[in-house]
Protein backbone atom coordinates (compact mmCIF):
# COMPACT_ATOMS: atom_id res chain seq x y z
CA UNK A 1 0.00 0.00 0.00
CA UNK A 2 1.55 3.36 -1.04
CA UNK A 3 1.69 6.26 0.53
CA UNK A 4 3.50 9.36 -0.40
CA UNK A 5 3.41 12.36 2.05
CA UNK A 6 6.15 15.45 2.59
CA UNK A 7 9.28 14.71 4.41
CA UNK A 8 9.64 15.93 7.84
CA UNK A 9 12.65 16.99 9.97
CA UNK A 10 12.79 12.98 11.97
CA UNK A 11 13.07 11.47 8.25
CA UNK A 12 16.42 13.25 8.34
CA UNK A 13 18.37 9.64 9.14
CA UNK A 14 15.85 7.84 6.80
CA UNK A 15 16.57 10.20 4.05
CA UNK A 16 20.10 10.28 4.57
CA UNK A 17 20.51 6.38 3.59
CA UNK A 18 17.86 6.82 0.86
CA UNK A 19 20.01 9.20 -0.60
CA UNK A 20 23.13 6.95 0.31
CA UNK A 21 21.32 4.28 -1.46
CA UNK A 22 20.57 6.29 -4.61
CA UNK A 23 24.45 7.21 -4.75
CA UNK A 24 25.27 3.22 -4.78
CA UNK A 25 22.97 2.73 -7.72
CA UNK A 26 24.32 5.78 -9.81
CA UNK A 27 27.85 3.94 -8.72
CA UNK A 28 29.14 7.41 -7.01
CA UNK A 29 28.80 6.14 -2.80
CA UNK A 30 32.20 7.51 -2.79
CA UNK A 31 31.23 11.17 -3.30
CA UNK A 32 28.64 11.20 -0.63
CA UNK A 33 29.70 13.94 2.11
CA UNK A 34 25.93 14.74 3.16
CA UNK A 35 24.93 14.22 7.03
CA UNK A 36 21.68 14.47 9.19
CA UNK A 37 22.92 17.53 10.37
CA UNK A 38 23.37 19.36 6.92
CA UNK A 39 19.91 18.15 6.16
CA UNK A 40 18.03 19.24 8.72
CA UNK A 41 19.91 22.62 8.52
CA UNK A 42 19.32 22.53 4.84
CA UNK A 43 15.55 21.25 3.98
CA UNK A 44 13.86 21.70 7.48
CA UNK A 45 15.24 25.51 8.83
CA UNK A 46 14.24 29.00 8.44
CA UNK A 47 15.41 29.11 4.85
CA UNK A 48 14.37 25.62 3.22
CA UNK A 49 16.99 24.67 0.52
CA UNK A 50 15.16 21.88 -1.27
CA UNK A 51 11.46 20.12 -0.48
CA UNK A 52 10.98 16.28 -0.70
CA UNK A 53 8.26 13.96 -0.59
CA UNK A 54 8.66 9.90 0.68
CA UNK A 55 7.23 7.19 -0.62
CA UNK A 56 6.08 4.74 1.90
CA UNK A 57 5.42 0.76 1.08
CA UNK A 58 3.21 -0.13 3.68
CA UNK A 59 3.80 2.30 6.33
CA UNK A 60 7.50 2.35 5.59
CA UNK A 61 10.10 4.71 3.50
CA UNK A 62 11.10 3.09 0.37
CA UNK A 63 11.75 6.20 -1.70
CA UNK A 64 12.00 9.58 -2.17
CA UNK A 65 11.90 12.86 -4.40
CA UNK A 66 13.82 15.92 -3.95
CA UNK A 67 13.28 19.22 -5.87
CA UNK A 68 13.55 22.80 -6.03
CA UNK A 69 12.68 25.74 -8.12
CA UNK A 70 15.00 26.89 -10.90
CA UNK A 71 14.48 29.79 -13.65
CA UNK A 72 13.54 30.34 -17.20
CA UNK A 73 14.42 33.59 -18.53
CA UNK A 74 12.81 32.56 -21.60
CA UNK A 75 9.53 31.60 -20.54
CA UNK A 76 9.67 34.23 -17.46
CA UNK A 77 8.49 31.72 -14.71
CA UNK A 78 10.10 29.44 -12.28
CA UNK A 79 10.09 25.73 -12.70
CA UNK A 80 10.66 22.69 -10.60
CA UNK A 81 14.30 20.99 -11.08
CA UNK A 82 13.95 17.19 -9.77
CA UNK A 83 17.73 16.40 -7.91
CA UNK A 84 16.45 13.07 -7.11
CA UNK A 85 14.42 10.19 -7.59
CA UNK A 86 14.51 6.76 -5.96
CA UNK A 87 13.34 3.90 -5.17
CA UNK A 88 15.17 0.98 -3.33
CA UNK A 89 16.06 -1.75 -5.57
CA UNK A 90 14.06 -4.66 -3.55
CA UNK A 91 10.77 -2.35 -4.39
CA UNK A 92 11.05 -1.57 -7.81
CA UNK A 93 7.92 -2.57 -10.27
CA UNK A 94 4.86 -1.32 -8.00
CA UNK A 95 4.86 1.92 -9.82
CA UNK A 96 6.28 4.09 -6.39
CA UNK A 97 9.11 6.42 -8.82
CA UNK A 98 6.43 6.77 -11.07
CA UNK A 99 4.05 8.01 -8.60
CA UNK A 100 6.76 9.98 -7.09
CA UNK A 101 7.56 11.32 -10.54
CA UNK A 102 3.90 12.49 -11.38
CA UNK A 103 3.29 14.05 -7.43
CA UNK A 104 6.28 16.31 -8.05
CA UNK A 105 4.34 17.28 -11.71
CA UNK A 106 1.14 18.10 -9.97
CA UNK A 107 3.24 20.28 -7.18
CA UNK A 108 4.82 22.12 -10.33
CA UNK A 109 1.31 22.76 -12.10
CA UNK A 110 -0.97 23.61 -9.16
CA UNK A 111 2.28 26.22 -8.17
CA UNK A 112 2.31 27.60 -11.99
CA UNK A 113 5.49 26.35 -13.14
CA UNK A 114 5.31 25.46 -16.29
CA UNK A 115 8.80 23.46 -16.87
CA UNK A 116 9.85 20.19 -15.17
CA UNK A 117 13.55 19.29 -15.38
CA UNK A 118 16.16 16.23 -14.25
CA UNK A 119 18.75 14.64 -15.41
CA UNK A 120 19.31 10.66 -15.95
CA UNK A 121 22.40 9.02 -16.83
CA UNK A 122 23.19 7.81 -19.92
CA UNK A 123 23.42 4.51 -19.31
CA UNK A 124 20.90 4.12 -17.45
CA UNK A 125 18.41 2.93 -19.97
CA UNK A 126 15.40 1.77 -17.88
CA UNK A 127 14.98 5.31 -16.49
CA UNK A 128 15.79 6.56 -20.28
CA UNK A 129 12.89 4.72 -21.65
CA UNK A 130 10.78 5.45 -18.21
CA UNK A 131 10.96 9.13 -19.23
CA UNK A 132 10.71 8.81 -22.80
CA UNK A 133 7.34 6.97 -21.98
CA UNK A 134 6.07 10.02 -20.36
CA UNK A 135 6.35 12.34 -23.30
CA UNK A 136 9.75 13.70 -21.84
CA UNK A 137 12.31 14.98 -24.20
CA UNK A 138 15.96 14.37 -23.37
CA UNK A 139 18.33 16.70 -24.39
CA UNK A 140 20.45 16.15 -27.78
CA UNK A 141 22.30 19.28 -27.45
CA UNK A 142 22.92 20.84 -24.02
CA UNK A 143 26.23 19.70 -21.98
CA UNK A 144 25.93 19.78 -18.36
CA UNK A 145 29.37 22.01 -16.83
CA UNK A 146 30.68 21.90 -13.20
CA UNK A 147 33.29 23.91 -11.61
CA UNK A 148 33.77 22.45 -8.05
CA UNK A 149 36.73 22.16 -5.15
CA UNK A 150 40.40 23.57 -6.23
CA UNK A 151 38.85 24.76 -9.57
CA UNK A 152 35.94 27.09 -8.11
CA UNK A 153 38.09 28.15 -5.56
CA UNK A 154 40.15 29.26 -8.12
CA UNK A 155 37.60 30.87 -10.14
CA UNK A 156 36.79 33.28 -7.10
CA UNK A 157 40.40 34.39 -6.42
CA UNK A 158 40.78 35.28 -10.17
CA UNK A 159 37.82 37.43 -9.74
CA UNK A 160 38.04 41.24 -10.10
CA UNK A 161 36.47 42.45 -6.45
CA UNK B 1 35.81 50.72 -18.62
CA UNK B 2 33.68 47.31 -16.99
CA UNK B 3 31.93 47.62 -13.93
CA UNK B 4 29.81 44.51 -12.37
CA UNK B 5 27.03 45.43 -10.44
CA UNK B 6 23.54 43.87 -9.21
CA UNK B 7 20.61 44.41 -11.11
CA UNK B 8 18.02 46.47 -9.99
CA UNK B 9 14.53 46.68 -10.90
CA UNK B 10 14.71 49.92 -13.30
CA UNK B 11 16.95 47.29 -15.25
CA UNK B 12 14.26 44.87 -16.38
CA UNK B 13 13.50 47.02 -20.18
CA UNK B 14 17.53 46.65 -20.33
CA UNK B 15 17.84 43.15 -19.03
CA UNK B 16 14.52 41.79 -20.92
CA UNK B 17 16.48 42.78 -23.82
CA UNK B 18 19.43 41.00 -23.27
CA UNK B 19 17.70 37.65 -22.58
CA UNK B 20 16.36 38.39 -25.91
CA UNK B 21 19.94 39.12 -27.38
CA UNK B 22 21.05 35.57 -26.07
CA UNK B 23 18.02 33.55 -27.33
CA UNK B 24 19.22 35.28 -30.84
CA UNK B 25 22.61 33.58 -30.24
CA UNK B 26 21.01 30.14 -28.68
CA UNK B 27 18.65 30.38 -32.28
CA UNK B 28 16.29 29.97 -29.47
CA UNK B 29 14.14 33.78 -30.22
CA UNK B 30 11.00 31.95 -30.87
CA UNK B 31 10.84 30.65 -27.28
CA UNK B 32 11.23 33.79 -25.26
CA UNK B 33 8.01 34.60 -23.97
CA UNK B 34 8.93 36.87 -20.17
CA UNK B 35 7.97 40.22 -20.17
CA UNK B 36 9.06 43.12 -18.37
CA UNK B 37 6.44 42.63 -15.49
CA UNK B 38 7.85 39.00 -15.32
CA UNK B 39 11.31 40.16 -14.66
CA UNK B 40 10.08 42.96 -11.91
CA UNK B 41 7.53 40.11 -10.04
CA UNK B 42 10.53 37.12 -10.08
CA UNK B 43 13.61 39.07 -9.92
CA UNK B 44 13.05 41.88 -7.74
CA UNK B 45 10.09 41.62 -5.38
CA UNK B 46 9.49 39.89 -2.03
CA UNK B 47 10.24 36.44 -2.87
CA UNK B 48 13.07 37.11 -6.00
CA UNK B 49 13.35 33.79 -7.83
CA UNK B 50 17.07 34.45 -9.27
CA UNK B 51 19.65 37.34 -8.53
CA UNK B 52 21.60 38.69 -11.19
CA UNK B 53 24.45 40.62 -12.57
CA UNK B 54 24.87 43.82 -15.03
CA UNK B 55 28.22 44.17 -16.95
CA UNK B 56 28.72 48.28 -18.00
CA UNK B 57 31.38 48.63 -20.34
CA UNK B 58 32.08 52.99 -19.87
CA UNK B 59 28.05 53.24 -18.35
CA UNK B 60 26.56 50.87 -20.76
CA UNK B 61 24.75 47.55 -19.95
CA UNK B 62 26.55 45.10 -22.16
CA UNK B 63 26.22 41.94 -20.35
CA UNK B 64 24.57 40.01 -17.86
CA UNK B 65 24.82 36.82 -15.58
CA UNK B 66 21.91 34.98 -14.19
CA UNK B 67 21.81 32.60 -11.29
CA UNK B 68 19.70 30.86 -8.30
CA UNK B 69 20.50 27.93 -5.54
CA UNK B 70 20.13 24.63 -6.35
CA UNK B 71 21.28 21.43 -3.80
CA UNK B 72 23.65 18.90 -3.97
CA UNK B 73 22.34 15.98 -1.87
CA UNK B 74 25.80 14.26 -2.17
CA UNK B 75 27.72 17.30 -1.01
CA UNK B 76 24.82 18.28 1.51
CA UNK B 77 25.15 22.32 0.34
CA UNK B 78 23.74 24.47 -1.92
CA UNK B 79 25.27 24.88 -4.93
CA UNK B 80 25.00 28.08 -7.48
CA UNK B 81 23.10 27.56 -10.58
CA UNK B 82 24.48 29.90 -13.57
CA UNK B 83 21.33 29.93 -15.61
CA UNK B 84 22.37 32.83 -18.07
CA UNK B 85 25.91 34.39 -19.41
CA UNK B 86 25.71 36.68 -22.18
CA UNK B 87 27.80 39.58 -23.90
CA UNK B 88 26.51 41.48 -26.52
CA UNK B 89 28.55 39.79 -29.89
CA UNK B 90 30.21 43.21 -30.61
CA UNK B 91 31.35 44.06 -27.07
CA UNK B 92 33.08 40.24 -26.85
CA UNK B 93 36.82 40.22 -26.36
CA UNK B 94 37.14 42.05 -23.60
CA UNK B 95 37.03 39.98 -20.92
CA UNK B 96 33.65 41.15 -19.49
CA UNK B 97 32.11 37.25 -20.01
CA UNK B 98 34.87 36.37 -17.94
CA UNK B 99 34.33 38.86 -15.53
CA UNK B 100 30.78 37.75 -15.13
CA UNK B 101 31.65 34.20 -14.99
CA UNK B 102 34.04 34.42 -12.11
CA UNK B 103 32.28 37.29 -10.23
CA UNK B 104 29.44 34.80 -9.96
CA UNK B 105 32.17 31.89 -8.68
CA UNK B 106 33.19 34.54 -6.01
CA UNK B 107 29.71 35.07 -4.28
CA UNK B 108 29.18 31.63 -4.86
CA UNK B 109 32.50 30.53 -2.74
CA UNK B 110 31.39 33.82 -0.33
CA UNK B 111 28.20 31.83 0.55
CA UNK B 112 29.73 28.68 1.51
CA UNK B 113 28.33 27.51 -1.69
CA UNK B 114 30.99 24.15 -2.93
CA UNK B 115 29.42 23.59 -6.66
CA UNK B 116 28.88 26.29 -9.45
CA UNK B 117 26.93 24.45 -12.50
CA UNK B 118 25.46 25.93 -16.07
CA UNK B 119 24.51 24.18 -19.23
CA UNK B 120 26.99 24.74 -22.44
CA UNK B 121 25.42 24.13 -26.29
CA UNK B 122 27.53 21.44 -27.84
CA UNK B 123 28.11 23.48 -30.73
CA UNK B 124 29.48 26.52 -29.20
CA UNK B 125 32.53 26.12 -29.07
CA UNK B 126 34.20 29.12 -27.61
CA UNK B 127 32.48 29.04 -24.99
CA UNK B 128 33.25 25.16 -24.44
CA UNK B 129 37.31 26.23 -24.63
CA UNK B 130 36.45 29.37 -22.40
CA UNK B 131 34.90 26.47 -20.06
CA UNK B 132 37.70 24.60 -20.04
CA UNK B 133 40.47 26.77 -19.70
CA UNK B 134 38.99 27.76 -16.52
CA UNK B 135 38.82 24.13 -15.01
CA UNK B 136 35.82 23.19 -15.66
CA UNK B 137 34.36 20.07 -16.13
CA UNK B 138 31.68 18.97 -19.01
CA UNK B 139 29.66 16.19 -18.45
CA UNK B 140 29.68 13.13 -20.56
CA UNK B 141 27.22 11.13 -18.71
CA UNK B 142 24.44 13.24 -17.45
CA UNK B 143 21.52 14.20 -20.03
CA UNK B 144 19.57 16.93 -19.20
CA UNK B 145 15.23 16.21 -19.08
CA UNK B 146 12.51 18.36 -19.34
CA UNK B 147 9.00 17.76 -19.01
CA UNK B 148 6.92 21.18 -20.27
CA UNK B 149 3.57 22.10 -21.71
CA UNK B 150 0.55 19.43 -22.86
CA UNK B 151 3.79 16.81 -21.37
CA UNK B 152 3.72 18.35 -18.30
CA UNK B 153 0.09 18.81 -17.62
CA UNK B 154 -0.59 15.54 -18.24
CA UNK B 155 1.76 14.17 -16.06
CA UNK B 156 0.48 16.05 -13.60
CA UNK B 157 -3.35 15.05 -14.42
CA UNK B 158 -1.87 11.09 -13.73
CA UNK B 159 -0.66 12.09 -10.37
CA UNK B 160 -2.61 9.74 -7.75
CA UNK B 161 -3.95 13.02 -5.74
Amino acid sequence: MLKIRPAVASDAATLRSLILGLAEYEKLTHLVKITEEDLLRDGFGPAPRFRCLIAEWDGQPVGYALFFYNYSTFLGHAGIYLEDLFVWPELRGRGIGKALLLKVAKIAVDEGCTRYEWQVLDWNQPSIDFYESMGASLSKQWIPVRAEGEVLAEMARKSRD
